[in-house]
C-alpha cells in the first residue's frame, strides 16, 4: 500500500523573542510533509489531525530563552509552536488511544501531528459540548480556575474577591466559581466590552476598566471599602501593587499569573510587600500542572453546572492556522474577548 | 498616710521621624513623678516596677506617623515608647495579678508604670531563668519563632532552611528549631563575630556575612546547590529577590519582618516575584499577636528544651535606662549580638 504523505501547514517560531512577540516573529508555512500512516514496528505513537489550539499567555516564556523564571523549556526556533489543543486520533500504537477517539492535551500548531510524548494527552469522555471547550474551561484553564480558586484561595461564603483580567479564560471562570460560593466578586479587564460581559454575562457583582482609572487604589477602595479578602492575580505589576494596599487580615492572594511582566526585560518590582507581615496575608503560587490528578474530580463538578447552564463561557474563535500567531500575540495587548481559540478545521 | 511620690526616669520619643532612628530622636528625663499607691475606688489598675525592656526592630513603625503598612498605631510624640518589658507588681487593683507577681508584657519605656491597658500583661510563672528571657525566648520574639517556623514554614524533616538576621532574638531560635527537626539550616548575619555565633553556639549547618558578599546570589547557591526549601525572612529588600531565584518547587517563605525596609521613605520593589507561580512559592506573613493563645503550649515545647540544655540563647543586655535609645537604634545597624536587651534595674 503506498503511503498518504500530505502537506502539513505549521506555525514555527523563527527565533528567540525580546518584548512583545510580534507576527513576524512567526512563520506559516506549509514545507513539511507528514505521513498520514503510522511507522511500523513502534509502538506508543499516535497521529493526530488537529481541530482546536489554544492561545494561553504562560506561552510567551516559552518564546524566550529560557531564564530561571520559566515554567519550562524555550520552545526549539525554527520548530514549531506547542501548545494545548484539541485534536482527533488518526491512527495509534498507543493502548490508551484508538483511531477516531478525541484528544487533549499539548500538541504542535500544525494541521497533523505524529505525537511521541503522549504524557499530556487525555482522552475526551464528554461530547456533548463544543470540543473547543477542551481548550479552556474543560482544559488547562479550566483546572488552573478550579485549582486556584478552590484550593489556594481557601475560600469563606462572603469572602470579597478581586480578580484581575477577568474576562480571560481563567479569570471569567474563577470570578464564576466565586460566585456559586457566595463571594462578592469584582473583576478588572482592558475595556469597556470586557467589562460589560463581566457584569452583565458571569455575574460579576462590580468590575472596572483599569485602564480608565487614574488611581487604581481609589478605584479598589471604591469597590472594596472594606477591603478584600481574596485577589486572583493574573497581571502582576502595578495592579499588585495597589491590591497589597487594600487586602485585609488574612487575606490569600492566588498567583497564577503575571501578563503585564511577561514582556519586560526585567520584572517591575513588588512595593508594599511588608504589608504580607502586617496583615498576615498569604501570598501562594501554582502551576497547575502538579493538578491534573484532580482532573476527573474536577469534571464531576463542572459538568453538571454547564448542563444546567448555572456557568458560563465566552471564546473568542479565530479560524484558520494561518491566523494562530496573530491570536497569540492579541493575548498580550487584550485583544482577545474571552478565552482565545485558533480553530484549524470545523471537520 | 502620706502618699509616696517619686522621680520616674522616662525614655521620650521627641517627635515622629523619618529614615534611620537617632539617639537625639529620644530624651531621657527625670522629669515626671508617680505616686507608688494605687489610687483609691478605681479597680483593674496594676502598679509596676519595671525591670527589662525588649528592643524589637518591630517598634520602628511606632516611632513614625502610622502609614497603612503599621503594625500598630503611633507613638505618641512627647510620651515614652512602648514596649514590651519585664515588671514587678508593686500593687494591683486587678484581679488577675497581685503584690510580688513577676509579669511580661507592654510597658512603657519607665521605671515604674501605672498600668491601665492590661489586656497584653501575662503572669510569668517559671523564675528559674533569666527573667530578662521574658523579653526574648520566653516571649513575643520566642512565640514568634514558634509560630513562624512550626506553622507557617510548614517544615519537613531534611527540608533546607535559610534565616536570614539569624543571630537575632528571633532567627536564633527558628535556626535551633529547624536542627531539632532534623533540616539543615544556613543562616545569614552581619559580621564574623554573628557568624561565628551562628555556626559555633546554635549549631546552624553553615553561615556566612551578607556584608562580605559581592553576589547574594552565588553565596545562597553555594550553601544551597539544590536550593531552598524554607525562607525565614526577617530582612527583606536584596536578599529576598535572590532568595527567591534559589527557592525549589513547593517552597515556603515565613515573612516576619523586612528590617532593611523600615528607615527608607519608600520601600524597594521586590523582583523575581513571578518565581512563586513558576516554583509553586507560598509566601506568607504573620503577626504573632494574632497567636498569643498558644502561649501556654509554647512554654510546654520550650522549657524543657531550655532545662535540657537542648537550646541556647543569647542576649546582648544594656544597663541602665539612659542606655535604651542607643541600644534601641542599634538593632538598625546590627550593633547588637543576640537579643536587645536593657537592664533597668537587677533587683
Amino acid at each position: 500500500m503506498a503511503e498518504v504523505v500530505v502537506r502539513n501547514k505549521q506555525v514555527i517560531l523563527k527565533d528567540y523573542i525580546n518584548g512583545y512577540p510580534k507576527e513576524s516573529d512567526m512563520v506559516v508555512t506549509s514545507d513539511a510533509t507528514i505521513c498520514l500512516e503510522l511507522p511500523e514496528n513502534d509502538g506508543g505513537l499516535v497521529l493526530t489531525k488537529n481541530l482546536y489550539l489554544s492561545c494561553d499567555p504562560y506561552m510567551r516564556s516559552r518564546m524566550s530563552r529560557a531564564t530561571e523564571a520559566s515554567y519550562l523549556d524555550s520552545f526549539t526556533p525554527g520548530s514549531p509552536i506547542l501548545g494545548y489543543g484539541v485534536s482527533r486520533v488518526l491512527d495509534s500504537s498507543h493502548p490508551n488511544f484508538k483511531k477516531g477517539d478525541l484528544i487533549w492535551g499539548l500538541i504542535n500548531w500544525e494541521e497533523y501531528s505524529l505525537i511521541k510524548d503522549t504524557s499530556s494527552l487525555i482522552k475526551i469522555q464528554h461530547t456533548d459540548v463544543p470540543l473547543s471547550y477542551y481548550t479552556g474551561i474543560l482544559g488547562m484553564p479550566g483546572m488552573t480556575a478550579y485549582v486556584g480558586f478552590y484550593e489556594i484561595c481557601s475560600p469563606k461564603k462572603g469572602d470579597t474577591v478581586f480578580v484581575s483580567a477577568a474576562s480571560g479564560a481563567v479569570g471569567q471562570l474563577v470570578g464564576q466559581f466565586a460566585k456559586l460560593f457566595g463571594c462578592y466578586v469584582v473583576g478588572s479587564a482592558g475595556s469597556q466590552e470586557k467589562v460589560d460581559l463581566l457584569k452583565n454575562k458571569f455575574g460579576f457583582d462590580e468590575a472596572f476598566n483599569y485602564k480608565e482609572e487614574q488611581d487604581l487604589n481609589a478605584a479598589l477602595k471604591r469597590y472594596f471599602p472594606n477591603g478584600i479578602d481574596i485577589y486572583f492575580e493574573n497581571v502582576g505589576g502595578k495592579m499588585l501593587h495597589e491590591v497589597l494596599r487594600n487586602m485585609r487580615l488574612n487575606g490569600r492572594i492566588a498567583v497564577c499569573g503575571m501578563i503585564s511582566q511577561y514582556n519586560l526585560d526585567q520584572s517591575e518590582g513588588t512595593r508594599n510587600l511588608f504589608l504580607l507581615v502586617t496583615r498576615s496575608i498569604r501570598m501562594e503560587g501554582f502551576v497547575v500542572f502538579q493538578h491534573y490528578h484532580k482532573y476527573s474530580k474536577f469534571l464531576e463538578m463542572i459538568m453538571p453546572l454547564i448542563h444546567e447552564g448555572k456557568i458560563t463561557y465566552i471564546e473568542d474563535t479565530v479560524e484558520g492556522l494561518e491566523n494562530a500567531p496573530v491570536a497569540l500575540i492579541g493575548l498580550f495587548t487584550g485583544t482577545n474577548v474571552g478565552k482565545q481559540v485558533v480553530a484549524i478545521t470545523h471537520e
